[in-house]
């Protein structure tokens, strides 16, 4: 074996760019002409998830011209590159290892996850061959993302004797996800010895953000290197005459906890979403809430102060307090910040709808239609400016419906749509750290929607703490009521949310997406009907164990 | 073999009613003593398709304990019945023969489906057995759905000598699925002279509606026997001792056309989502026009009048023509009817966002807001009156964004969803055929939104004959835009349509559920990521090919 050299190229590529996409690999392939091998991510070529563009013949003609082209760019290297591959009436989640105008090497994927976010048995089927090529005296094996988390793709390239094996992939982040990567890594090179070069995609996509965190781990399962978390960029690996791999400068030490990887998961995700969709900058409102604050801060990080503005939209029940924390806070992270009231709306609306509502008492309506004159004046300006509006919910309150459809729910995306109120406040302090660019009374204060006379949104939902435990057993983990309850839960408050959270489907199907950071989102990990009976047997069931109690 | 009784039990269940549902399936079993079987659809139990519900163990813990009811129900008949069956790790779709406490046979479908709008190997993996018992001297081969959809499983039970086959399913509507449904079960029994009874789900359940269209075909393909579109219902079928099968009376002659099929679709639809979620009615916004007019026409047949709630909200850009004609629809279909102006809440709006217009011209911003207030103003009625929003807009607008998110979008179902505006018009005049229900001057008259001076919908779009083509070819067939043109539509009307279909994905992901017709609807059946970079390509393969021209 000759000494090699590997790049590994964690790039951000947008899904169906297929031509700038093959720009950036055509460019990645020049600048590193000095690597032996180039390795890009799972499916490259499309971006991940392609969806239903899989099903596109015109998009197949474009990613056969690109294979052309990357095997022409690459003339003193290889370019090891993911791309959708239909031979005859099926499609394949392929890999090919391209030099000098020639294909050496196609493998397909052999694994296609169909759960979670997953849905790849939708367009592609299995492959079953070994995929292998020889580099520099190198025996060198391919697999696909999946491939790696089941024992059998790489037990078959260990028969077949490869020296090591490059594995790429589009791994989405959730919370310590990267803990249960570098744990089947592990296991699997214990197994069986060999090095595995892993190259993630890195950006967001929709509902998913790709972390990157590529690496290198040698044949006895250490660590050589990793490159960073949510930073799109390439780096060097040599592998000497006898296997040994070091890394290159370009990996620089790292760690970070898991306040700060979630935090810049929520960035890159705005970012990419605002960038990669052509907006000029992002609209919302704040409301001297935390919500909004911790929205508005990851909205800065992202885009900068320039590109964001923020409307508070006092009514009769906002307190002045919500009203001072707001402006601070736009003036502290140097945003623009208008005030507009809603009175004269909300006026009109009661008075052309009172021969309507003639004796019937108030409830939800006129607190929902405060947040309904909300949503659409920012829909408004966004309209005007041709900005994002960012909606500002967390995912504790579209679990339990604590939101206006149509109201504050209103915007393209929704950057805590998955982080549930306990880790808001985490992410605020953690955002605090150094400066106090949210104002500490927003994190202090209970919260509030403010829609009506000293509301505090405790009065009708258990503490946040029980809240988010109970919604994590139930949402995430499919734990039944009962079980729950007998966790040590009060049977009401479990009862309640539970239901809360069956009526509310509806609300969440009309949703905006935002990125994904738990073990189960709302949205593609949780496919529920809305017509939906089964909370009627759940209430019977804990009915006849006569523990419930309506209180 | 004795002669035998077969009971189809073409019946609306509901997705995670297990108790309610099994409490008819009992009821079915005794009503209908005299059978020798019963057979129940596929998933009879859980109702079709539970989704995520089938991760819940407690659902599982309920499936074992009405199958244990329906074993103990079936004392003088066999019941045939559907349901998820956990073996181990493993989650079948299954049918049970069950019969005096007992389970006779069990049998796991073997072909799932995961395409269109169906996901059954997120949940399932498949059997491999054949599924066959004896009853009466008679040997019955069971199959479920997508089974008899491919030559294998039914090839089985022939090797196997089955006498014939029951089949279970729950197969969604779509304008002329029955003519496939007929041509496939003459293919099967041509190759295996095995006469088959079809036993169809009937109802709606979120944005699938399960037609029936039960039947029975003997081994030449004669169609015996064929149960109503859209009527859930049971009918008996003997056979003989030599096999021959005679339908029961309640069997009744029955054809329907396109149109009438699709309205009495969408009429069940509608009424299933209102009644299964528990609304009291339906509310809308009646605006003169068509699609408000046809939606509220369905409505009332599904529900009846007295259920019906229709609200015109004028503005200073509505023709005095559109005022009489929903005053006199509504007055035809004798539903209560309120009309309340948008000019106090559009004032207030203007004036209060004065400060940050500033010096920008007007443009699509104030025709959004007009639509955002008329949404508002329905949604407070109907959280006022607890009644369900129904929002009118059809396919060809839902495609090319021509609707107001948080606007004229508004609504828990939209029963035109997938309705393109050219079959709007035929199922007003289907609707008209026997008296003038809908005011013929609103059928007549040209498309506008009204929401500005003399605006007519094709001042901007293709004619929608043109337009619902191209939608067609592109959207339900996956045509690319170069194919579309070369099919003789005008360049520049391709692309634009085309782009608009692309952009406008963000919309169509928050809009509201509706009813499944076609042969791809914008939902399950058509899974886009909302960032999509493949329009840029399009739109320079089109110009590379100097087609374009700007119009």
């Amino acid at each position: 074996m000759k000494p090699m050299t590997v790049t590994l190229a964690q790039l951000d590529f947008t899904v169906g760019a297929v031509q700038r996409n093959t720009d950036l690999i055509v460019t990645t392939i020049g600048k590193y002409s000095d690597s032996d091998i180039v390795v890009f991510p799972e499916l490259a070529i499309t971006g991940y998830p392609p969806e239903d563009l899989l099903f596109r013949e015109d998009l197949e003609a474009l990613v056969e011209q690109a294979l052309t082209r990357i095997a022409e760019a690459a003339q003193l290297n290889i370019a090891v590159v993911g791309h959708p591959q239909r031979v005859g009436n099926e499609l394949y989640n392929s890999v090919s290892v391209l030099h000098r105008g020639k294909c050496l090497t196609r493998y397909h994927k052999q694994r296609l996850p169909q759960y979670g976010v997953f849905d790849e048995q939708r367009y592609f089927i299995p492959g079953h061959e070994n995929g292998i090529f020889e580099w520099q005296g190198h025996r060198i094996g391919l697999l696909v993302c999946e491939d790696l988390w089941h024992r059998e793709p790489l037990h078959r390239l260990q028969a077949e004797r490869v020296d090591f094996v490059l594995s790429l992939n589009a791994s989405p982040y959730e919370i310590d996800k990267h803990q249960q990567r570098l744990h089947i890594l592990q296991q699997r090179v214990s197994e069986t010895q060999l090095p595995i070069i892993y190259v993630n995609n890195c950006g967001g996509q929709d509902e998913l953000v790709f972390d990157g965190h590529s690496l290198v781990m040698d044949g006895q399962g250490q660590l050589i290197a990793e490159l960073p978390h949510c930073q799109p960029l390439c780096a060097q690996v040599h592998v000497d005459a006898t296997g040994k791999f070091t890394a290159g400068a370009e990996f620089s030490a790292y760690s970070l906890d898991t306040l700060e990887a979630a935090y810049q998961a929520l960035i890159l995700a705005v970012r990419d979403y605002v960038t990669k969709n052509g907006f000029q900058g992002i609209t919302l409102g704040l409301s001297g809430g935390i919500d909004s604050a911790l929205t508005l801060a990851i909205a800065v990080d992202a885009l900068g102060a320039d590109k964001c503005h923020a409307i508070m939209m006092p009514f009769r029940y906002t307190s002045q307090m919500s009203q001072d924390d707001a402006r601070e806070q736009a003036a502290r992270m140097g945003v623009s910040y208008d005030v507009v009231a809603i009175e004269p709306m909300y006026e009109a609306f009661i008075g052309q709808l009172a021969p309507m509502f003639a004796g019937k008492p108030a409830d939800t309506t006129e607190e929902n239609l405060q947040a309904r004159i909300r949503g659409t004046l920012l829909m408004a300006v966004s309209n005007k400016n041709r900005s994002l509006v960012l909606t500002t919910g967390n995912k504790s309150e579209l679990a339990v419906g604590y939101c206006t459809l149509y109201g504050d729910m209103n915007g393209g995306f929704a950057p805590l749509k998955d982080v549930p109120k306990t880790l808001v406040f985490e992410l605020a302090r953690y955002r605090n750290r150094e400066h106090e660019v949210i104002p500490n009374r927003v994190i202090t204060r209970p919260p509030s929607a403010e829609l009506a006379p000293d509301q505090k949104d405790q009065d009708s939902l258990p503490p946040y703490e029980d809240l988010d435990k109970i919604l994590t057993l139930y949402v995430e983990q499919d734990w039944s009521p009962t079980a729950i309850i007998d966790c040590g839960f009060n049977a009401a408050d479990v009862l309640r949310v539970v239901r809360l959270v069956d009526i509310n489907e509806y609300k969440r199907r009309q949703g905006a997406i935002g990125p994904k950071i738990t073990s189960r989102n709302f949205s593609k990990d949780r496919r529920y009907p809305i017509t939906n009976h089964f909370r009627y047997e759940l209430e019977r069931q804990v009915q006849a164990r006569g523990s419930y109690e309506k209180n």
